[in-house]
């Protein structure tokens, strides 16, 4: 059975670098590439040459990025003056990139009010910079801008744009939701109208997703016909963002309705390391990645309820829609009062600790665990200090070392010049194989002090915490008022890209992150193995 | 022209509770339940009652939730007892509620597996269900759970598990994406087969968001017939979570394909206070608001491109596709910002601070702004700090206290007894009318041990603030990583039913509790009158 072949197009690099807050280093952009490259994809779009210092150099480095082709954003030409005369599309036309993509006005209304220029004007600029760029031998598309609006105010011109482009030469006519508010039925309308005029091989679809609808509206144009889908990682650009290519791959891969009919680029590995791609993305630009993300998010493949627990237990396609795996995630049971038993007992599994369900101490380690979330505790949230509970309740954490005590103060006054300070310092007291050793460090906070402080010597088990730190700090406080109690959250990782999280509970807030502080800690020694002392 | 009725069910009080992480307190359940009723939710699902102590709780609750109608959730009775028999059935029939909701099985795969019975007593379940709600009078409704997986499994046993719930007078017959990797064109295509037998006003749609198509499977649903909705609000819910009302609510009351067809229950007030709501919740559970989120995110008006952003001053239309205000949006352009400027004017009257729109301390007091929230503070949690600011920027403010120093200090450590205790203590150095005070204050943790501190002696202030209490304190985590700087909000209150929110930011925990609390103090002295030094 030949399946007919989809392109996928990304460009987190440039559309993506319109998402407020988000300016990519070259050397960003390039690992980025590499990644994009590895997985399999069609279409890199590196930036706009000549718009930027770092998107202009993008183009001039050496390439390692699979068989995607390096693409050139541009703009269509400025009215009054012939295309080898605009200094803006020479630029771009002198990129070294395997293919160009144009951005040009598709919308009435637009060309007149935002460009200033006549219909027939804008009509020219397409032909003209689509013609000179064929004429380079390099593949050329375009993307036409508001297309969506555009059909919908005035069909004929907008048609007229598309076809301009694809009379030029053009490979591929992209139809852009530039405003991002159409609808996926209005989407399928709208190209399966366009496709009576343009084979929907040379068609492509650019969402954005204000109506929260850009995944769906780039599949209901597949089906409706068009063969390229352009996108983000993780949904990167402007406002609400561009169709994220992170939900629409896993889709296209393993969806039958999509993967029998049509083959992409991307690899099966490509698709396992997806939710390392995600997460590296979420990294490098200081984000806290989405919990909730369709296929990568940590929660994606999250059971909390009882019933769902138990029936996942039976087996996993009960509850989920396809195999965590496939995209480099992994299944979670949580434990919590709704789960019980059943969810523990999956939990351990999961954990890989081999316990017989009837062992008395999986009925102690459950009452241990609603005893503590009655008392604030929230090991939903934190799969690191759940973990170590267990293994506690199982016997198989070894006491790495003894917190004897630790103080922290803070200090706001005049310093000699004069000016405001904030001097933070911690002490901490531990004893490591009956050996015991203090730590003194500043921080920008208590906490942050006390975390310094106690990793900064911890005896032999030093090398085994180095790559470790500190990515995340909740706070909550719970009960309010008088009985108020706080519990925070800390999210941990590590080189490996292994991130967990941690829960302290205590009425003193400073008592509550030490508590967290340590568990991580512990987590990582036990996660790497390290001896008992 | 007559638009049909379109129904919204919201379930954030009960599936938005399978979030992991999300664990409503009762009072938290009412505050969420109150605004529901105010923008007017035709259903709001309470929760499972019997199931917790505070699902329980919420139907035993006086109600004030507009003309919402309270739902309590259960399942359908258990193979091999009567309904009368059931004690879980019969613990939600006895709920306060004003219609139920039963989820039932309709897979014949998750019969088998899950429940382990037989596809007929399964059938008898739902049957004997819906027969004992209904005849207890109140409006009884079934949610068919993986109904369309269990329809691509096996139609007709799906099918006849919602015909036995309709024919038993089941109000309303919701199909269920319960894993929630069903896409759009599948549940167009299936709704439509079952609408030949069962009529669409019977029928609701309950979507999950692990292809991340939930918003847009209920599109393709009403399209394709059914006539309620279920969702909640910031797509709360298990794994990805569910079709998100926030995103769904707009689309429906405010594009012409919808609009123009159905008639929902949310005012346009309750539109406009969408955004309002959505960051409500996420304050009340401690998360950051998605800043890229359909309609409500602070980015969902953003515009950063130079071209795009030139555009929107000559006409908003030209990149956005609804009006930011509709919804309680603002308009960003990051250049220039002209939103801004109407914004604080508004906010200006609203606290009641008569400025000439011209006065030039407007421009400074939108420069300061801007340049603080670009630091991390958010003014929109905190209104009290807000109106210092601006109260400041017109000079109305006295320096009721200046603090020269503070220190505060956390030892834990063995005591006497040989017991672990923690030790919490602060000094805070103040000037008040010239003179110098010093106090010295225990506390539970470092900032309680502050607030004590700093209200113990404030010479001719003490009596404005003797009813001031700190009623909560919650602390965000910006940027993260090494650039981390900590947000602190508190809320106070006071005897007279008062409640306001004050903002604090610094790398420094402790920094920026401390700022919040200072705020908290001169707020409650500028609304008590108190006179300047």
């Amino acid at each position: 059975m030949s399946r007919e072949r989809l392109y996928l197009f990304d460009t987190t690099l440039r559309d993506g670098q319109q998402t407020a807050g988000v300016d990519f280093a070259l050397e960003e952009k390039l690992i980025i590439a590499r990644e994009l490259g590895a997985m399999g994809m069609d279409y890199i779009e590196g930036g706009f040459p000549g718009a930027s210092t770092t998107d202009t150099a993008f183009f001039a480095e050496e390439r390692d990025f699979g068989k995607a082709r390096v693409t050139a954003f541009g703009m269509t030409k400025r009215a009054g003056r012939s295309a080898s005369n605009d200094p803006g599309l020479q630029t771009v036309l002198a990129a070294k990139s395997d293919a160009f993509c144009f951005v040009g006005k598709s919308w009435d209304y637009h060309v007149e009010v935002a460009l200033g220029v006549t219909l027939d004007e804008n009509l020219a600029a397409i032909r003209d910079t689509i013609k000179a760029a064929v004429s380079t031998g390099r593949e050329t598309m375009i993307d036409c801008e508001h297309f969506f609006d555009g059909y919908k105010a005035n069909p004929d011109y907008a048609l007229s744009c598309a076809k301009a482009a694809f009379e030029e030469g053009a490979r591929w006519i992209v139809l852009c939701d530039t405003n991002g508010g159409t609808l996926p039925h209005e989407v399928f309308a709208i190209v399966s109208e366009v496709k009576k005029h343009i084979p929907g091989e040379r068609l492509g679809i650019h969402a954005h997703d204000d109506a929260g609808c850009a995944v769906a509206n780039s599949l209901a144009a597949v089906s409706a016909g068009v063969r390229q889908i352009q996108g983000t990682l993780n949904g990167l650009g402007e406002r609400c963002g561009n169709a994220n290519l992170i939900s629409l791959i896993p889709t296209l891969k393993l969806k039958p309705e999509f993967a029998d009919k049509f083959e992409i680029g991307i690899s099966d590995d490509g698709l396992k390391n997806l939710t390392h791609i995600s997460r590296q993305l979420d990294e490098m630009l200081n984000r806290n990645p989405n919990r909730h993300a369709p296929y990568v998010g940590a929660n994606a493949f999250v059971t909390k309820a009882g019933i769902h627990a138990s029936a996942i237990l039976k087996d996993p396609r009960t509850y989920e829609h396809i195999p965590p795996e496939a995209v480099g995630n992994r299944r979670r049971v949580m434990v919590s009062d709704q789960g019980g038993r059943s969810s523990l007992l999956a939990e351990l599994e999961r954990i890989g600790l081999q316990v017989n369900k009837d062992d008395p101490r999986i009925a102690r380690l459950l009452d241990t665990v609603r005893e503590r979330e009655n008392a604030g505790y929230a090991y939903d949230g934190a799969e690191a200090s759940f973990e170590l509970l267990a293994r506690r309740a199982l016997g198989s954490v070894p006491d790495y070392f003894d917190v004897d005590s630790f103080r922290t103060s803070v200090e706001r006054r005049h310093n000699a010049m004069g000016e405001l300070v904030t001097v933070c310092e911690a002490v901490v007291k531990v004893t490591v194989k009956g050996e015991a050793r203090m730590s003194v460090a500043e921080g920008n906070g208590p906490v942050n002090a006390l975390d310094v402080a106690l990793r900064k010597d911890l005896g032999i088990y030093q090398p085994f915490i180095n790559d470790l730190k500190l990515t995340d700090f909740k706070v909550r406080i719970l009960n309010g008022g008088t009985e108020a109690v706080t519990r925070v959250t800390i999210e941990s990782a590590d080189d490996s890209g292994d991130v967990w999280t941690t829960v302290g509970v205590s009425p003193n807030i400073i008592d509550a992150s030490f508590q967290a502080l340590v568990d991580s800690i512990t987590y990582k020694l036990v996660k790497s193995g390290a001896p008992a002392p």
